[in-house]
């Protein structure tokens, strides 16, 4: 078992090691009955003495997801009713692996089949399907094989459709006023593979990253994988604060900046014009990359958001992610990476030894959308109603959310965050939220550092309206109810 | 510029640094006109003295490769007319990165737009598109955009769609019997993201990988990536010499065995029943996991090779990685890796992380292939053709190659093995072959430690027949020019 350990980050050994295994087993990356490594030898894997193993190992029971049983040993917590004996597949636990907190698994696990309860999803950033115009895509993909049924099995260029990028550096240029040309892109799967192959190209063990606190939890979970440093720079209506970044580079300059700077996941804040041009000053006086992960900018309510940091750079600092799952389908896996010189170069051969190349058929069936404009008509309705479904959140939150609770309001994107007082632990809430049938997000698992506890993200384009406000109104009454119950609490005994 | 050095290869180091510069210049990854680092900053960037960093660079000059300056620094070559003055993110190459040896995408690269003049392509394990059932396909997907057109938009399980692991269930134990469950399979996008997986999973800095050598050459990049400790081990007629392999354990055993039992590539053999067994009791006895590549089992000309591993496998050592590549369709990038226990759902939270799973479209393209029972007839009429195409092959050889020339009569798979005489470098007859229009791929691609560079290996599933004569009779051409001029110059001067 693999544990990455942070001896910097002021959190103590042993809840680090405690959190990384619970996520484990909350997640079922260890199953019930399973058999932990002896005190012994986690303390010789991890080079921790056999006091803080045996603290880690006593907190998980305390907390009921282990047992331990005097002379046999640590065992994950099983069911009596599930107990089988001894699988035959136990040795793999000796096998160390590298896969990072499971965090983002976990949650992405428990919205789906595991709590078949949860009706109410306000936790998948994911658009609702019927905002996509679904019955024209599929014509056109027909209208595709028909001309060229040989899409479906020929291999595509590595670097992804050259007709693809074509239309797709159009639409960038029309929309954003990014000037890339097609040989500056890369075609991935999603975005969520462009963070990956950056990652995997220019961040390995000990190189600095810095990231938004908050930030997209997917992210911290791969750039942990790379054994990066993280550095987490808070976020307030204007963004990132370049400010305190420039205070850190002065000790330690990160290899990479990564940001979402319009409609940031999961604050749904705008980077300010001033703090762009600071951010890319940064850049240029630190010799740092920047990955811009620019998935909503399209999705505005009111005004664009300004022009986004690639449009800006002369010098080749900022690689470009934009995923087109928010913009027109999201199974699809279809997004780009844009960079220039040796950074792109570098970027496609790491792209040749991950997959070989993003389908074919997928990039075809998003082709039309981009060359014959329609998505402009697309993009005017998407809008219009995901401002009407942001509304209906913030309008049931007025009326229903009980005191002490404040969130965002965004003017794009697809969420909104939620704090609530910080004796609330969303952890916690979401257990009874669950059982209630509605699912979001809890603050900690967007931070790379130090977790804030009593914050939420609520996703508003993915359920139908009327579910939404159901949702919203539940959640306001699960708040309500854990409010209340602090309060009785601290009357009872003030020092809880 | 990172470059791997194994410092317990036995090949000096000045090699293994101009090796890799050079492969960064000829696939483009350094650019003509770049800037590379300080004598200085090369020996202190990767703890070598400055005298084999000074050596290291003089090779590259003596190669042409590069141009030495007094007091300006070293610089890729480039043409004067092509030379333009500074660029601006020359600075990048600061940047240092994580890509392993470029050898893959250099050969990928070389034989597609590079070198237009290539028209017969020996090189590419691809098959020709007239073998696949396409416009059936093109038909069945129709039907389904018809049916359920949300296919191009929705998100599918990160685990892959269950229908489609359900029919390859079935499809694999009616043709196989290999009895895996659809719980026990994850869809990758090819098996290129299966082999990714597994070692982003499972292999880190110093742990030891045993593959074949030769070996499929973008396994090989993979695992390097990831800092393994890589161990060859020979293959002759039965397939691996797991006799070698056992002893190796004595010393240092594996984590990871990487194998392709059935019609190996490159040299196209069969690894016998009774080393399947040693090499499963050999993975048990040191519990260390198998990664089974079975590309090519389907394609067998005479009898079906011997069960595969995963079939034979009770205590969930073997991580079973099946490509539908060579089978359906190359460009749907579909392909499943099985495993049990915890290894799967480890397996299945890397894949989260690498990029939210495959696409639902290309999976469901796949769908009614298994589910029809018509993958049996295409695969009579493919065998077949193959076939015909493995014999056009032999004979050509047998009738044009010169005498020192010999080659492997493969059963199965997509290529045989040709071996020269050992005085003769297939890099370098490549330059001529590509000159005439044949592209190939040398042997020293396919090893991971000392490159035998006496062998190349010809794919003959991908040219029309007739074109596929001429390519075998040019290249025997190629190869006799060779050899004639190897022993004039060897009758000038005997120590040549």
């Amino acid at each position: 078992m693999h544990i990455d350990l942070d001896r910097k980050s002021g959190i103590p050994l042993t809840e680090q090691i405690r959190q990384s295994i619970a996520d484990r087993i909350r997640c079922g990356l260890l199953a019930p009955g399973v058999r932990l490594p002896s005190v012994r030898k986690l303390a010789a894997e991890l080079s921790i003495s056999l006091v803080t193993a045996v603290q880690a190992y006593e907190r998980l029971a305390q907390d009921g997801l282990v047992i331990r049983q005097q002379g046999r040993g640590t065992y994950v917590y099983q069911d009596e009713t599930e107990a089988e004996g001894e699988a035959q597949t136990d040795w793999q636990l000796s096998i160390m692996d590298y896969v990072p907190r499971a965090r983002f698994w976990q949650h992405h696990h428990l919205q789906s089949s595991v709590v078949p309860s949860v009706q109410l999803k306000l936790s998948a950033a994911e658009i609702n399907r019927e905002l996509f115009p679904i019955e024209e895509m599929a014509e056109e993909l027909y209208r595709l094989i028909q001309k060229e049924p040989w899409i479906i099995s020929e291999y595509g260029p590595i670097q992804g459709d050259a007709q693809l990028r074509g239309a797709i550096a159009e639409y960038l240029h029309r929309h954003h006023g990014i000037r890339i040309t097609k040989e500056e892109m890369l075609v991935t799967n999603g975005s969520q593979q462009g963070i990956d192959i950056v990652a995997r190209t220019f961040v390995g063990p000990g190189d600095v990253v810095a990231v938004e606190a908050p930030t997209y939890m997917a992210a911290i979970d791969v750039f942990r994988g790379r054994g990066a440093t993280i550095l987490s720079v808070p976020v307030d209506e204007e963004g990132m604060r370049v400010d305190l970044l420039t205070a850190m580079c002065d000790v330690r300059p990160p290899k990479l900046i990564y940001t979402t700077p319009s409609f940031h996941n999961p604050t749904g804040s705008v980077l300010s014009m001033r703090r762009r041009k600071q951010l890319l000053d940064l850049a240029q006086s630190y010799n740092c990359l920047i990955a811009e992960d620019d998935a909503f900018s399209d999705m505005y309510f009111g005004e664009a958001p300004p022009p986004s940091l690639k449009s800006m750079d002369q010098s080749g600092h900022v690689i470009y992610l934009k995923s087109f799952s928010k913009l027109l389908s999201p199974g699809a896996r279809v997004a780009i990476a844009a960079a220039t010189g040796s950074v792109l170069t570098r970027l496609i051969s790491s792209k040749a030894i991950t997959d070989l190349g993003t389908p074919l058929l997928t990039q075809k069936a998003m082709l039309p959308f981009f060359q014959n404009g329609r998505i402009e008509a697309h993009l005017v309705r998407m809008r219009a109603r995901l401002y009407e479904k942001r509304n209906i959140v913030l309008n049931t939150l007025t009326r229903y959310a009980p005191s002490g609770v404040t969130w965002t309001k965004p003017m794009g994107g697809l969420n909104l965050w939620v704090s609530v007082p910080s004796r609330i632990q969303t952890d916690i809430v979401l257990g009874e939220a669950l059982r209630r049938g509605v699912a979001f997000l809890p603050g900690s698992v967007f931070y790379a550092g130090e977790p804030e506890s009593h914050h939420l993200r609520i996703v508003f384009s993915y359920l139908p309206d009327d579910q939404l406000q159901e949702a919203i109104k539940t959640l306001c009454e699960v708040l309500a109810q854990a409010i209340e119950q602090k309060k009785e609490e601290y009357s009872i005994n003030p020092l809880v």
